[in-house]
């Protein structure tokens, strides 16, 4: 049988990438490693591991032998990377030339899967065109930059030292369980507990809801995931995304829709960032053409879907 | 009195640009930093300093207030971060983090000349085409992804956080008092010992000597760091180099025309590079439109220079 390491174990990403497994009955054997033990006992090999700590990664790696890493780990923050550009940007790159140098110097065939942001891109300013692979990329927040910094190590490791990579940017991803830091997250739980309460005339608290994103199912995404692990072309980088902008303002309206209730909106200045990228919409055409995934979920079914787990909590 | 920091002071380009103040009769309050002692000396004030200190880097910002400060500090070897990845991206990534903490903390209004490298812009196959600012970046090192990095973060303290940044892009510097660890420095030195032995059929080993590249005199180079600390737009990035392409088999012809001599070439596989860029040329239109600077020192004239150079050490 064959053997998959997923750094970032305890997060979102991982849950839904483990469950798509199980639902799809693919039989492979699973070591999570992750700081924070699974909030969820799921029954699966895990080992509490500080990637930052490359002697006990090392031991890892080379004791389990996986044909797959899927690195989900990383601090993922934007808004941390603003109040801590120099840590958020140093943990990001070290838990990445960590695995690369371990796995550089005890696995170099192993398969890796090196998650990264649509946040690469940035700022193209108010663009109408969506964003194919092979556009420039101008990072503007001290995460983005250290993705982009990630994205060409990876491409080094690859042509320079033989490893076998395969990169992605993903953009923004929802779906059930994420945590409420993020934003449609937040949205959600805030409307559902609006509902809940009856009240009329509430207000939603929010920043910039004028930025458009391109969302996608996380159940599309790791799906997405799976296949570049097994058919993604070694050195190459793919976007994750659904090729459809929308913006925040129009999912709060749709998910009031859903709700059936009526919001004011407020913004808090305290939650605009330092600098936003106005706009950011994908082209999956490289990953549809060259490997075959789809969408698969509709954005209203996600939204859906978000609700009832709110509803439920 | 304007004052100026410079950091990575002992190096060649720091001394070819306060070489170039004296010239000039610039009046400026110079204070150098670097983690080892300058060879000659020189009269200026220096302190020794490892910017991997964050603590001794913000003492010495907060007491001598520069105006300016000089990035020249960088782990500049492509050889050792091929080498030494992990270690060698760390150590780059983690004084220029360093220093834009610092300053974003004490010293917000300063100008700093972030210098960069041709590098970044990586392999581009055998292109015709002669490399703008705006081209796409496809480092091929770790070095080189290092300085990608450093000019994304660069332009993300000008945006995010209101820091005075302007950034260069710097091809191939030569001149006198280059170290010998330097492929044009090092021909020169080896060319000269077998012009003193007068050898007959003596042999030059090398690596690839097919490589293009665009070689600058450094003189002309510290000209450009001076015009731009002065005049260079904040958050900009300027390409300096001659705009001329020259293979190292043509440097050593040339080299060998000067000095009267014939030499075999032997190509020794270890000076071969793991993945290694074929061609480097840049356009210099911007420095030259936009700042007004202009080369001044042919390249035969900088070949003449190091062959003196290295025939009186």
């Amino acid at each position: 049988m064959k053997k998959i390491l997923i750094t970032g174990f305890s997060g979102f990403v991982s849950q839904h990438f483990v469950d798509y497994l199980k639902k799809n009955k693919i039989e492979i054997e699973i070591l999570g490693v992750d700081i924070n033990e699974p909030e969820d006992d799921i029954n699966i090999n895990f080992e509490k591991l500080d990637l930052l700590d490359i002697d006990e990664l090392k031991k890892t790696v080379t004791k389990f032998k996986p044909d797959y890493i899927l690195h989900l780990a990383s601090y993922s923050s934007v808004r941390f990377s603003w109040e801590n550009p120099s840590l958020s940007f140093k943990n990001n790159m070290n838990i990445f030339l960590n695995l690369m140098e371990v796995i550089r110097e005890v696995l170099p065939s192993c398969r890796v899967l090196s998650v990264g942001s649509s946040e690469q891109y940035g700022n193209l300013g108010d663009n109408e065109f969506v964003l194919e692979e092979d556009c420039s990329l101008l990072p503007v927040s001290p995460y983005a930059v250290a993705r982009v910094a990630q994205e060409n190590l990876s491409r080094v490791y690859c042509d320079g030292y033989g490893l076998d990579i395969v990169m992605t940017r993903s953009f923004n991803h929802i779906g059930p369980k994420q945590k409420n830091i993020f934003v449609i997250s937040s949205f959600a739980k805030q409307l559902v507990e609006i509902k809940n309460n009856g009240k009329k005339g509430a207000k939603l608290v929010t920043g910039d809801v004028t930025v458009v994103r391109d969302f996608l199912d996380v159940r599309d995404v790791v799906d997405a995931y799976y296949k570049l692990l097994l058919e993604g072309e070694k050195g190459q980088v793919y976007n994750i995304c659904s090729g459809v902008g929308i913006s925040l303002k129009e999912i709060i309206e749709l998910m009031c829709e859903i709700l059936g209730i009526d919001v004011s909106l407020e913004t808090d200045s305290r939650l605009l960032r330092p600098n936003e990228n106005k706009k950011i919409i994908g082209s999956n055409r490289k990953i549809v053409e060259k490997i075959g995934w789809e969408q698969k979920i509709p954005l209203r079914k996600s939204l859906e879907d978000i609700i009832n787990y709110w509803s439920y909590q």
